[in-house]
């Protein structure tokens, strides 16, 4: 298989602008690309397709590589046959996975992709390039008619992750928790990435990159932790 | 209309023990009751439908009411529709949600609670006593046909609210962003309520008991701060 794909934890981590952190692994990603397609459709914050655009455009033009939203197409689904790369940033999951339905895109990007067509995802992008969105952290804003996702790697990924809080007063669950609680319904790992780190994959190899070591989660057995120098290629093999 | 519901943000709040917190307030809605209808389908921490009732079970009789698990009832519908008073536990909102459906109670209990029955919700309990789940803070680990829940209220809940924390150096999207956000795609009323928080609902009229203020969030609107002894009754109002 000759997937290209980078699966980043956050857009934005703290101190640093948007895309910053990860703009040498966006350069290397998208080598050769002139210009890139943006999705959207998950509106932080609720902002507008248009505004979003924008922003992804600006970052992307820093790093001398030009975008283009998918919004701007009238045909999205020749939009994304014909793209060279793709980008879909962050926001609402639900909100993103509904819209990937309904506009008949996922098996679209999926045939791209393995095709080699290189993506990149960041938080919900993240999310939604795993197995199924079961993992992720936002609110069901909308119903989408489906948790399954693109599933171009056989695991879950949970993005933003974050370790329990030692002095917390909160009771709501821990992020280990809820994942616990997603494995007693479901077999796929689990991937926690903290902010910074991200997953670098080309074909059947997999790398962690950024300053953080990641949290493995596999049904039935106690989190594992991989530092980035560990080999985790044994995660693509997951059924 | 004769409603007479609690719903309570966490069934635990930090240095107190399970319940502890809102024993006068389950007393008082329980009262002249000899037996309640506990609902675990929630299943916190992946825990047993067994465990989890013997848990609530030992809490209710610390306050002198007795409890059985719908799980120890041959035919649940019938369970819901002789029941004296339910109490529906806190874990996760998706699981619950679909186990509501499966078993057919939606319907059962919205009957029941019309007719005057006392409604106890913690957590999860509480978010499906509201117009849709859609603004739970759980992961989507098992598929619900929807997100319309209970509609026992009006408007919809966020259990174990959080306000942003000054120093936080997380960028994952705050719960009043997460809000905002489902208002973009959704009209009604959304209740933060911190921990230790709770709405007590007699017919229509409602109460915000506990310590705390609550946060009220309407649509295209700046969110507002109840004290416990402001009018919020216009909130059962909403359409």
């Amino acid at each position: 298989m000759s997937r290209k794909l980078l699966l980043v934890s956050t857009s934005t981590t703290h101190g640093t602008g948007y895309l910053e952190h990860c703009e040498e692994e966006i350069k290397n990603l998208f080598e050769g690309i002139s210009t890139v397609l943006f999705i959207p459709f998950a509106r932080p914050g609720g902002i507008s397709h248009t505004a979003y655009t924008e922003k992804a455009k600006e970052a992307f033009a820093r790093i001398g590589i030009g975008l283009k939203g998918i919004n701007e197409f009238k045909d999205p689904v020749a939009a994304v046959q014909q793209a060279e790369g793709m980008f879909i940033g962050g926001g609402n999951t639900f909100l993103l996975l509904k819209q990937l339905y309904t506009q008949q895109l996922i098996k679209p990007i999926q045939e791209r992709v393995a095709k080699g067509m290189p993506y990149m995802g960041t938080s919900a992008g993240t999310n939604v390039a795993g197995r199924s969105i079961g993992t992720t952290n936002d609110m069901p804003i909308v119903f989408p008619k489906t948790f399954d996702a693109l599933q171009l790697v056989p695991f879950n990924l949970n993005p933003h992750y974050q370790d329990p809080e030692p002095n917390s007063t909160h009771m709501g669950e821990t992020r280990q928790t809820r994942i616990q609680e997603f494995h007693v319904h479901n077999t796929q790992p689990v991937i926690g990435l903290r902010e910074g780190s991200m997953l670098q994959i080309r074909g059947d190899k997999m790398q962690l990159l950024g300053p953080h070591s990641t949290r493995v989660f596999l049904q039935g057995q106690k989190p594992q932790e991989f530092k980035h120098t560990d080999d985790i290629n044994f995660l693509l093999d997951a059924v």
